[in-house]
């Protein structure tokens, strides 16, 4: 997601400490600590505006969230949601996912939520895609036994890519949707992305996968 | 696929046994031999009016095939296509895919086609559809190892169905495409429902899958 610079992106996180966790890697081990309540943990990983990820926190008093996204740009709009409806299941990490094992401990995260990810589409980029099987790797280490992601992306060749390697990593694929608006799914929260490129008429894909 | 009743049907199928193979029990582990030449053998189940098995036959003379199908009304008409162009490397049963293990020795058939099979969209007859894990059973038992299943179908819910079976039952997804016609996969040969729905403007799925 492209988004004109915001110079004062990082002095604004930086201020709530209390929603953007600073030094993440302090909390490893101990997340429970960091929330109200102690109960499953869900990330997000690319949380963008945060609509998503605000939505569910919402809809969900008893999970705790947590949005990573690397671009401050983009992390203090989910900021500005956080902060004006006061949510008390939801922090912020401006990191990279490639580094999540530095703050997170084995086991310690219920679910992985990826929506809308950067598709990647040139073929020697693969290895950045989000569902490429090194993340899985990362994902798999610093979720439960039998952890599951849910993935979402309106990109048909990101979708076929990841349900391959998704298969290839051996995952059990438990849910599929090839065209989610038009399915039974209930409670779908619509990220910004979702909801701008649904109206264009693109199918959205998801599926929910297992680590096994 | 609905047809109006042939009441020659049966008899016509019978004046042909060197392509329709009547007591198909009788040549369990001995398919070599049926065929001029001795080369890998790929079944079609649901073979219906036979378009794809009689042009994957022409494109591909270094394989055998054989084309199932329970219907005598519809396999009438592979059958006619067959003799009208002396196809040497295509044999043709009319027969429950239900019972392919009376008929096929452990490891005697190189790949299975599933081409348009019935989505059967009851979620009471999920039982009866091709890819339901029941079938699965059947294909692995006659399938050489790391045998593969190649299906194509325009039915959304089939193929969500498809995906999360084989998936369930430890199956490798080796290729996926979410829209062949607008894909770069080369040498596709249409079914004559497939051109007809596609006409249509419906998309159409295909995927390869590997037993492990």
């Amino acid at each position: 997601m492209r988004q004109r610079n915001k110079p004062w992106a990082k002095e604004k996180l930086a201020d709530y400490p209390q929603y953007v966790i600073a030094s993440p890697d302090q909390f490893k081990g101990k997340w429970h600590d960091v929330f109200e309540k102690k109960q499953p943990l869900h990330i997000e990983i690319g949380t963008g505006k945060g609509r998503f990820l605000t939505g569910m926190a919402k809809a969900n008093p008893d999970i705790n969230y947590i949005g990573i996204e690397l671009q401050d740009s983009i992390i203090v709009t989910a900021l500005d949601k956080i902060i004006e409806e006061e949510i008390p299941n939801i922090k912020l990490m401006n990191v990279n996912a490639e580094d999540l094992r530095e703050f997170f401990e084995k086991g310690e995260v219920d679910r992985v939520y990826l929506n809308f990810s950067d598709p990647w589409p040139k073929t020697r980029h693969a290895k950045r895609r989000l569902t490429f099987k090194h993340f899985l790797n990362i994902y798999e280490d610093i979720l439960i036994d039998n952890g599951e992601i849910h993935f979402k992306t309106d990109n048909q060749g990101l979708f076929e890519f990841s349900l391959m390697s998704f298969s290839e990593y051996g995952m059990l694929l438990k849910y599929v949707s090839l065209d989610l608006h038009n399915s039974d799914f209930e409670g779908n929260i619509m990220t910004e992305y979702e909801e701008k490129f649904s109206n264009k008429g693109n199918r959205i894909y998801r599926c929910e996968v297992q680590f096994k």
